[in-house]
């Protein structure tokens, strides 16, 4: 009898949670409103009754090999303890033995950009392969390391802050006191932000928008494609930032992909073409060949499918 | 009865080798020349009969464990093969099935940046550390990443190259082709040539040395040790990229130790100090407390005691 995973993506808006096969694919997928803003203890009720409702699938407890969580926040493994996850208000809560207890059933957790990485490695774009550095490009950005096979934490499980590597000596000043930060310079908030700079300035297709506090990331790379000169110049300024950013990573981690994911990444080509010719130039030439540089592939299910992964 | 390890560092210049303890301590070490201007097959030659004026120490090859050899070079660690050490006019050479069949030994190689690294969580700064950086500042950038409590090779044992991150976009051309990696702004030779640059310009205790072009790296610490304010601002700028360049891997890797060796370390406080007030700076604070950075302690043994690590 194959055993089924669960595997719930616990997000500060929603609860979104799957019963996954051993080969990754989705049987089962649920979806509950966090109420994070009602404190941690409700999050803990929504969590529990969540994973309740998708154990109502199944006759017996006896078929479910285990619980995976992705974590929006710092985990200690080892314990099994979320140390601090800001979105749900959770600071050093034993989640682990509180579920373990509750269901009767060995529970994984683990940092939710970790667990997208582990997961593209089991069934996405990085199938089979053992070293590889996800980064999810989004409000923020996320960032998971597999190194020989394994989710790489570091000495304090906080390995892969690779949106506050410095990339601009002098950039803006981001929300954890450095300047120029990765984060500020290329996730979707920057990017809307110098969309909104060229509409004042210049003669872009950005001006149709009539209301200019709610141009986004997707504007920009939408107006780009259609040839706008000011947006594709926006993007040659993303894609150089994330491309040193890039082979910085490569120079000193020699992976054999770079697996990007997230809202930013839809764009597609006309950021990762731009982008390529970045990582060529100032990755060295041996480690740039050992390594392909590509799309996520498990798009909205990456939270669910990773942390089914934990448990795999 | 307790069996040693015989280690050997191939430098471009001399073969410096020891017999080395259980405890990394050296029983007995001797240096020869190199050649490698005399080719390949000499470099195997010189390297074969160090090895043997070694083993005249002990009665029995039985009493020795392995042999354990630093490379300057890229190595196959699977395979036993040194795929390119410039110094050494070495392409392809299989060292570890030539000396084996010679020597009837187990033999290990590395290149020598890792084997260092190996050696300092052995039986020097970071005994004991699962997961450190080792940094050798000398004519170049060396680095050797211990992850998990072993030598992290990445995908085509490239990992390491933190010499060519670039630190600044549009800084000095690299050997590389790209533009302000991180060897370009803080090894020897580029100290000494902003040394070189000030002494023509400014008011500087460098003045005193007459012949410009012999101006070392050392001549800049020794100058600002005296309190020359035209040497001490060189070194901020050193330790300001290092900085930079040193908080993007605690961001990235998350390690429990920093450690910096080779020449320009010797620098001591006068570099370490305002180093590691730009990692404070530059660093997430989280991942900062969780690091130490240290001055490496093998010294000019560093090499040989790296090596018989690679045995242990």
């Amino acid at each position: 009898m194959e055993k089924l995973i669960i595997g719930v993506d616990l997000g500060g808006t929603n609860i979104a949670a799957a019963l996954v096969k051993n080969d990754g694919s989705i049987v089962e997928k649920i979806s509950n409103p966090t109420e994070a803003n009602k404190g941690k203890d409700m999050v803990i009720t929504n969590l529990m009754a969540t994973i309740e409702e998708l154990l109502g699938y199944v006759e017996d407890n006896k078929k479910i090999k285990g619980i995976g969580i992705g974590i929006p926040g710092v985990c200690d493994i080892e314990k099994g303890l979320v140390k601090f996850a800001p979105n749900l208000f959770w600071e050093n809560v034993e989640i682990v033995k509180i579920l373990e207890s509750k269901f009767n059933l060995p529970v994984f957790i683990d940092n939710d950009a970790n667990a997208a990485a582990l997961g593209e490695v089991w069934c996405g774009a990085g199938k089979g392969k053992k070293n590889i550095v996800c980064i999810t490009l989004g409000t923020g950005v996320g960032c998971g390391i597999i190194l020989n096979g394994a989710i790489f934490h570091g000495a304090g499980n906080g390995a892969g802050e690779l949106g506050h590597i410095t990339v601009k000596e002098d950039g803006p000043k981001c929300n954890c006191g450095n300047n120029g930060c990765l984060e500020v310079l290329v996730a979707a908030p920057a990017i809307a932000k110098m969309g909104k700079e060229a509409l004042l300035k210049g003669d872009t297709l950005l001006k149709t928008i009539t209301d200019r506090e709610k141009l986004t990331a997707k504007d920009v790379f939408d107006a780009a494609k259609k040839g706008d000169k000011v947006c594709l110049d926006i993007i040659g300024n993303v894609a150089n930032n994330l491309g040193l950013a890039i082979a910085n990573v490569i120079n000193i981690l020699n992976p054999e992909m770079i697996i990007i994911g997230g809202g930013v990444a839809a764009a597609g080509d006309i950021l990762f073409n731009p982008l390529k010719e970045v990582v060529a130039k100032r990755a060295l030439k041996d480690l740039y060949k050992d390594v392909e540089i590509v799309s996520a592939q498990l798009g909205n299910n990456a939270g669910i499918i990773g942390a089914a992964a934990l448990v795999k």
